[in-house]
């Protein structure tokens, strides 16, 4: 090794400030670069794709979803992509990342519709669910046949499942569930649903698959949301929904299971967050150095680029914090409070630099064609999912490995 | 006096920290009181007055304009309050900030639509205007009969309309306006347009009274819009449009009526973001005590109450400083960084502090009907108004009225 | 009144943005004019007087104390000055609040060594002495001949005194006390001890005052601190002193007494902390004009005006805040989460400010002779008088006093 | 692979929560912990090693230099780690930024000393000097016996180099240098002096080794320093110094030389600082895990949690970002811009987050005896180093880089 300190200095790339491109493999970078074809659809891949880029303002002005988006999402391979067989991507957890980046540079939304569907509905499926309903449930998922929620939040408990209300109990041939949900991603539109109950004969909580139009089984959306409007959400009603033993998700027993499928879902939020503030970050670069103010471009004053700057350096820190979470994932190393870490980091600073740059627009940040309002609008609540607080709820996880001590009920 | 060590304490108001109501007139309480009663309907104090809150949701969610509430504004005395004779009350200036931030507590798209008729249509016309300008116009725009709305803004120019395009020539029998406006309050809805623009006699710029349906003369509405639902917004379109000589606006001469007029509005806004804010003070704190997690109220949480706190205290700040601004306005002392300074701050404070405690609603935050994800989105306009970066515009005025120099072109 | 749209705009005076001036008496005038002379020897109002500003650097540099500045202090009334007789000024708290900014306006060592003596001894004996003991000690310690500190907090018990280990015994004549104090500001010097103990006859905590050279009690002084150098520290070490039935505070009983003297002492800080933010402001504005880079002055560069804008609104209102508490202290109206408010707000917002312009002066931040490090070290400490995370604790009073609960333990 | 959903967990280690660790070589690794331990002095590595830690709280008091420590980082390879050959140890630049992280952990002002030697002397010599100049300098400098100064900041130009008023004339035999250099690091006890001069003949600016007792060559030290008062601190007069023809750098040419030399410094910061961080963290963990109140350890108030997680999170970040860096420039895949990121980045953040857990200490924040306080005052510095305000020029150039517009002079 020669002196590090005569290096030869390298070209330095504003769009990828530490060379995160370099950390990645081959096929990792063609997953990228499809998903980000697809979601901004500058081409068409394939007569049968349909993209996110060009319809999401309609998305956001009639909170309408879209039923093509899951199966275009399933055809090239988006959907469950890390679970190997049933049709599924098998691709690395960090290829995972790199898709929801894709998708929430476009919204949150649509990144909370294919994480649903990835991490919260396939993923307990093939983690705890049996053979039969793997057979059954994954390969339709996968293509975006059919739709899947997940049904954990309760309308008093948000981010203290212990306190579920909704039960499950044993009866000839099968379970009755009794029970209400909310904040539900998906609900209104689901053919499937993967509800969380407390079982009366042992008082732990399990996962249950419930189809659509069971007597019972209602699911109305909650309309005129202030964000994530390209994705529905609705409330889940059961009243006494009957099922067959087959319904129950054999291998999960307790919270961990329900909690697992959480944190598979925020490491694909940690990544997904950094991809709206790049959005943010490219567009009102765009507009500042277009944009001319005292004869001179915005870009130019000292107060906008430091705005840029402090933002676009969050972005790079966080996007190889995720990198790093998911290599340490597909080598099996993986702790939970890490996530936790990565999830709380870049949801915060991705919110807080989303706000910042929206001030360079000005009066245009109340314009929906700008993008940037929409992304800060979905951040707040990407920030603070799961329940009241939820980036509290993180700070007081890492502070217990930290401490030892719990300050939940502090 | 007696040693003040030795006070006996009194009773702590968390309503009224510093016992701001003391510093008020009996007069000033009394409208206070009105216009809290008119905006929140708490009880109606005549069968023909229309009320804000009942409908605010109704207005976000359609972003249609409700044409009853001007008149009832009117009909209260709340439209060009201060102005002395033509049906106004005549009030002082604290109390027109008074009703700002009782409207506002409501929305800042009412309070936006308000200002507008006050400060930018009435105020230029009572300062600027003829005698017969002010005979015409003042008596209906104060009982909100007529609307009008402010053209000062254009597409390319937002904090600096020292680059005015719309230009006014000199014609037999008066004057051909040409030229166009953007994200103007009020506009699509407005009987009354003053238009602001440069006359190409002596390039200097002045005020011009439009009417409603003159040829030549449009005013579509900007729709779907991310915040400030609850106010119309739209472009002005000035093709050729002809005005007699009594168009003109005789008293003003060059860039300093239009400033004036922004600075006026700006008091008012100064107000009216405390109004914002202590609403969304009073909505999560009750939601804190309501809502419980780990077996507690969210409101014995420590990271709650700092979020509330921390709040309420800039709360606090801003709506004791606007007072003395508006002290010093009646009694003739007022400098327009004054307006620069409490306007920067308390829009910025209260942008920042309503982001804080709407994390206290989780995901709630994106439900309209706890009102604090609409005030959200709402105060990041109120912070930017007036085109781009406008925090960072009073940054500079104030900058300068502190170093003696001028770095806007820095 | 006339429209006050209309009005005439007044000159801004930078230094003083919002007219505080105007809402002092003038005698409230003159004392802050003979304070600021005092303390930056301006002029010597009397070949008696010793000055602050020329010798603070040395302070600094040794930890010395200097003998000399208490009975100067005392010769102009700046010792117990609200208080009514005994050779005190007998003057308002709001005058009281204006000596103590000027005095932290150079150091905010100095500012504690006189709110010492003023809040925390010649306080105390006031309210809870018998008039000998008044007769005793006040004319001297007014005069600054003795000098008084302030016994509460104890090495194991910093924000929380109720945890006091200190203890009193009733004996034959008097009363032994044990125990030991830490952090206590004047110890070093001090000829009179006001000691707060644990009385084992009742469990109630009551003062009572010693005097050097009693036989047990000592007064090390800790050396070497990083912060508050001009002002000596020390711990107490009370080790079977016996004093006299005469030593008692005989209206003290309880925590109130002590807290209640923590409440004055922290009135002054709120009014100190931003003298030592404006002459921090002062400083890095003069020294932002002076200093040339890029061939242009600092002051002309966007971001060294925001640093300097967002410092100066802070002082600004947390100015006028205090005014407002000492009005209502005068009247009589005064709520002690008031000064709860201000001192965590004043302090807090003195250190953030003063740490951010002290950025302006780049690497001669280190230099003592800018003397805006020494404030920032400071300002560290006054935020967190009192015990650990003091502005913590203020947080959750007042926090209390808005939802009720006590987060003190949570 | 298998699904990553699937993953067993790994157990948490919050002292590396992402596994840092993992990414480095064991012969890093093993130079890491010996740093550590020589830094620490958990155990003396050999009877003639100084060690740090036990000896930084008499520096801090005293501003006394020990001759000791250099000769004692030179024994262990710590001085010019990078370079081949010369006594020097050819490490990786990840290993010279993880010995940089261990001595400012210890103290900043300590890695000042070493980076100076190491960056800012040895570097250009290798970099830009003779065969000659090499063989003379660097075994010496290596082994700490000479210690080296490097002279680029003038008093009346800090940021800005290209205003230098220090020349170089060409005479008979040699040149003949004037003018003077301040905050230079090590200079009082330097016996080597890398001085940068204008030079008359082409107006470039290039670098000349000056030897301690040349005629009108003097070093007097700044003293009373409020941080870094571990390391010296010196101005540097040069009075019509004459030097032969074998002192010039041959090789360097233009302000790309210093500056390349800063870029190297630079690095080797932002590892240094992170140190500092991770020394706050653990001190005021362990702090708030013993210290009680109301009857808890301060560790398990939720407003102490965030504090240390906030601190933690961005350690971690900045280090895995140093890292990244550092590998870039052993592939030879540097840009200068990388390194503005991440020295930006971390010493501001460093400086926050240190600030913000020195709170925990309380009153105890202003004891040296804790250490955090001495590393805030510290990082002020190391935040603005090289001039005014440089945490704003690195903003300006990333903003420069991003936008392509030089907003210096803006």
């Amino acid at each position: 090794m020669r002196c590090w300190l005569c290096v030869e200095y390298a070209k330095y790339d504003w769009e990828d400030p530490l060379s995160f491109e370099s950390l990645l493999t081959e096929e990792e970078i063609a997953i990228r670069d499809t998903a980000r074809a697809f979601c901004q659809a500058r081409h068409r891949t394939s007569p049968f794709l349909e993209n996110l880029l060009p319809r999401v303002l309609e998305a956001q002005r009639t909170e309408e979803f879209n039923h093509d988006i899951l199966p275009a999402m399933g055809a090239i391979g988006f959907l469950g992509p890390s679970i190997q067989g049933y049709g599924c991507a098998g691709v690395s957890s960090v290829a995972y990342g790199l898709i929801a980046r894709e998708v929430e540079r476009v919204d949150s939304g649509y990144r909370s519709t294919s994480s649903v569907q990835s991490s919260l509905v396939m993923h307990p499926i093939n983690e705890y669910g049996s053979d039969a309903q793997k057979e059954k449930y994954l390969p339709r998922l996968a293509k975006g046949e059919i739709i899947g929620c997940f049904g954990l939040t309760e309308p008093n408990h948000g981010s203290d499942p212990a306190g579920m209300e909704t039960v499950a109990e044993e009866v000839d041939g099968g379970f009755v569930l009794n029970g209400a949900k909310t904040w539900i991603t998906n609900a209104p539109v689901a053919d499937l649903f993967v509800i969380w109950a407390r079982c009366k004969w042992d008082d732990k909580v399990r996962g249950f698959l419930l189809e659509k139009g069971m007597k019972g089984l209602s699911a109305p959306a909650i309309k005129h949301k202030l964000a994530l409007r390209c994705s529905l959400t609705g409330s889940i009603f059961i009243d006494g929904v009957r099922v067959g033993h087959d319904a129950l998700l054999p291998k999960a027993k307790g919270l961990s299971a329900p909690f697992g499928c959480l944190n598979n879902a925020r490491f694909g939020i940690s990544w997904g967050a950094i991809g709206a503030l790049e959005d943010c970050i490219h567009r009102t670069r765009a507009y500042a150095l277009e944009r001319h103010q005292f004869q001179r471009p915005l870009a130019s004053f000292q107060l906008v680029q430091k705005k840029l700057i402090d933002a676009q350096t969050e972005a790079v820190l966080g996007l190889h914090a995720s990198l790093q979470v998911g290599r340490l994932k597909d080598a099996g190393k993986l702790a939970p409070e890490m996530i936790s870490m990565v999830k709380r980091n870049n949801c915060g600073k991705a919110l807080e630099h989303t706000r910042r740059v929206l001030d360079i627009l000005g009066g245009n940040a109340c314009s929906d064609e700008y993008h940037v309002g929409r992304h800060v609008a979905n951040l707040q609540v990407v920030n603070t999912y799961e329940g009241e607080c939820t980036c509290d709820i993180h700070t007081l996880i890492l502070g217990k490995a930290m401490t030892g001590i719990q300050a939940f009920a502090n």
